[in-house]
């Protein structure tokens, strides 16, 4: 047997769903996956605390750690998996361990490479390692691989997508259901499509994690989690979500990021899509994630974003890569040749809003509105004033693409005017 | 310098618009792309006849050669990017005589690659050098890497595409216009969307030699072109494509590749999408190719499939990877692990169809084609007959899934009923 065809062998920290599915692929597909990869994958130890639970696929066979740690440690692994999760203690630990004894890393943990990614891409380079992570952005979709290699052609220019399907759940299933959106996330917990805690997931950090990698893996930039903006969908009311219909847009939870002249923009918030955009289409817990080069135009990639199997997928085939000989940098480039971008202000943001405002009902109302929002600059594309409900005049308005600046001060101002029953709703139109 | 800073040098040949294409990004990005790469991509000579035409790039310092064949044995290239076209002379000629002398070869060439694609690969192998085509398959979208390395954990079940947008074009122009095939296919003839001769791509070739190289390196089998069943969109009418549309369906030129317990299927033909499938709103030239996977599911990827640009932007995806180190067989495995699946037959076909019917307006007419089909066991899902035109009755069916050869045999009983005014119209529904 030739060096090339010595077989890699694969260590794997944490056996939840993940690992569970990553032992699956690699048993399953180990003929099929040896022939792609050149010589053999095989799986050779596994670390998890509890030996003996059911998790569907036979590990008897296997090397078995109780420590993480120590499974980074063993000379007969090559490659150390973490899908252990958590951005401190044990997952952290395990991956600086593989990498200092000089062992490729595959990881799903975006949240660790968002925190510590150029530590950790630095500590790879320096041990001559690769540290990949496709599995920790958008599930089974080949999105990483696109950007880093499919598309390295391009200088991309700005990046976009759903990468939480448990926000895009909610947000479907309120529309779909007319339920609001605490009822909706009770369901999602009771269903196992939310946590119990679901802060990191309808908070927005999620997809704040899975952008700010893939954003310095697009921009070549050095990952700045410090720098993304980010508004979960706690507030979206079923309201919002029924005007924005109406008017041809959907609601989603979009991570976006942006090369401007001012800076990286990166940005996590509730924004209205064209409904008959592919993000737009997007239902249940799929992800899309779309990227836009300047010679490409715009590529889109839409998948299942989680789950055992996709995300399985995603792990193995960096093993694949790995198994091959690639080596590629962790964030495409040398970590010596990532910039620190300066931040784009969050208020230099421009373009169109859509703003939702309940007024007393009373001539003149309307024009002093409209009247603020010239004073500061933002003009109106449509408005509409919504049949009266009782409350008030509900008045709809979408804005020609503004500068966020001028945006914040109108509603600063309307907010004090007498004419305004509550706070007004603005938010912001992605072209998608 | 150290030998991995070494430039990669590039001789070009051809200078068409994807050749002027590659030359912009390479000099565009010079500096983004060294950085990507490692090391620098160098243009450092091209091939074309006309020396004096405006290219709106500037070749001057460039080694020029008049004969493609001469470019390839040039000891200063390293890779030869072939985006000449056609399936034998200069183009296959070029890229023999490029492996040959050791050079690695990336090419748009679907033609080439559907023909001779074997053998090519056989001859980088033995020469040690890399043959990539991303460009040759959905222009700028990725998806050769994505099915060829992202998705390499799975074993794909199914494969399909809209992969030509002339087609596209022409097919949403009718929706769009209501008008007809051929007033449609003169437009885009003198809009510069389609060729003079249109056979290549209405006539469903183009998309068929996409789909035997993509087919290849899905399934892990021989480029079988001759295996591929192929009919064009010259005779969708306004007709179908406007009752498909009141039934929820569209009409797109799909390319289907699927491996059954019968051997490999492939098909080029006008089938009858859902409209809310990714595939059913695809506008215009865009193109898309969904890719399923036993463990990822189904993964969509969306995007401009001609053009200078997005071409471009494949072709020089290939030369950085190539930059990077990589070295992956042309079809993913090499070529003595590529199997001879057998071709399934084509009546062995199973899945729903689209009838449309044109029947006497009399009783006992309608009673006659239900029992033809129940005799020939196929049934069906859902049937409505259109207010009368004139001619006769129009009756569309949609039959549940059943056999090719089952529909055959009905549809020519039909055929013989005296109770047909025309040739009864069937299409396939693909589940997209």
């Amino acid at each position: 047997m030739s060096a090339a065809q010595q077989p890699l062998r694969v260590g794997l920290a944490g056996l939840g769903n993940v690992g569970a599915g990553v032992a699956k692929v690699l048993m399953t597909h180990a003929e099929l996956i040896g022939v792609r990869a050149g010589r053999p994958i095989r799986l050779v130890a596994v670390a998890a605390r509890d030996r003996s639970k059911d998790r569907g696929v036979d590990l008897s066979n296997l090397a078995w750690e109780a420590d993480a740690r120590a499974l980074a440690a063993r000379p007969d692994v090559d490659v150390v998996v973490e899908v252990i999760g958590g951005i401190e203690g044990i997952a952290r630990q395990t991956v600086e361990a593989a990498l200092a004894a000089g062992k490729h890393v595959v990881t799903a943990n975006k949240a660790l490479l968002a925190t510590h990614g150029v530590a950790l891409a630095q500590a790879a380079e320096k041990a001559g390692v690769a540290l990949r992570w496709e599995a920790a952005v958008a599930g089974g979709i080949p999105v990483i691989k696109s950007v880093g290699e499919g598309l390295a052609a391009n200088r991309i220019t700005r990046l976009f997508g759903v990468m939480n399907g448990t926000c895009n759940y909610i947000l479907t299933e309120m529309e779909r259901t007319g339920r609001d959106y605490a009822d909706i996330l009770r369901d999602a917990q009771a269903l196992g499509y939310a946590e119990a805690d679901p802060t990191a997931d309808v908070g927005g950090f999620d997809t704040a994690h899975k952008l700010a990698c893939i954003a310095a893996l697009a921009f070549g930039t050095k990952v700045d989690f410090g720098g993304v903006e980010i508004e979960g969908i706690e507030r979206v009311s079923l309201a919002d979500i029924r005007v924005a219909a109406e008017m041809g847009y959907r609601i989603k939870l979009l991570g976006v990021a942006r090369m401007t002249a001012k800076g990286l923009e990166q940005r996590v918030a509730p924004v209205l899509v064209k409904r008959h955009s592919i993000i737009g289409q997007l239902e249940g817990a799929t992800n899309a994630v779309v990227v836009e080069g300047d010679f490409v135009g715009q590529v889109a990639h839409v998948g299942r974003g989680a789950g055992e199997g996709p995300t399985a997928s995603a792990v193995v085939a960096d093993l694949i890569d790995i198994a091959r000989g690639g080596r590629l940098p962790a964030f495409g480039v040398p970590v010596h040749r990532l910039t620190a971008a300066p931040r784009c202000p969050s208020d230099a943001h421009e373009g169109p809003y859509y703003l939702n405002l309940l007024l007393v009902d009373r001539p003149g109302a309307l024009a002093r509105i409209a009247s603020v929002l010239g004073d500061c600059t933002v003009s109106i594309e449509s408005m509409q004033q919504q049949p009266h409900d009782g409350d008030g005049a509900r008045v709809l308005i979408v804005t020609h693409s503004c500068v966020e600046a001028d945006l914040r001060r109108a509603i600063s101002r309307m907010g004090a005017l007498d004419v305004c029953l509550a706070q007004p709703v603005a938010l912001r139109i992605e072209s998608a």
